[in-house]
């Protein structure tokens, strides 16, 4: 199994849609990807790890797959409709995190 | 539900003992968090989402809990066995993230 994470880095002048991202944006995106993607969790970032710190990560999305294969099939046809719609709700550039699930 | 996530940055120097992490650290954190932990994932980075692009974090891992303060009330007392630990495996300083579970 591997997970895909997408984390929007935090920023002074970050703007993230929240309800967009959560109503509209993953949905489209569990609807393009079908039955290739076992699982999708998302969250607000609301904290750093120090007192006081903001959240490195404004929001974030972990998918999994069950291997890099599956998610590059599912994803690749679709890359263009899903990154075209990201201004639509930030405009903080995704950091992309690739894992293969050990626990 | 809140999401911690503990990420460790991928560099050219970084050392990491998966093994260690995954056979030691971990088990040890999960006793010690006790039954506010209410899940643990971990993955191995394996690559970043442009072709041939690093993983950004050599490893991560992302720990539920019921609330922020369920978090800090498991973590606090443990702190400082949890942190003293980490040299034992990496050289990575980790990146912490804590977001509210959405989706």
């Amino acid at each position: 199994m591997v997970k895909v994470s997408v984390m929007y880095p935090n920023s002074a002048g970050v703007k993230f849609d929240m309800t967009y991202y959560l109503d509209r944006h993953l949905p489209m995106v569990r609807d393009l990807l079908g039955a290739a993607l076992k699982g999708m969790s998302a969250e607000q970032g609301l904290a750093g790890g120090q007192p006081g710190a903001p959240a490195p990560y404004v929001a974030a999305v972990h998918m999994t797959f069950d291997s890099v294969d599956a998610f590059q099939a599912a994803f690749g046809p679709h890359t263009d409709v899903i990154l075209a719609d990201i201004p639509n709700y930030t405009n903080s550039q995704p950091t992309i995190q690739i894992g293969q699930v050990k626990l």
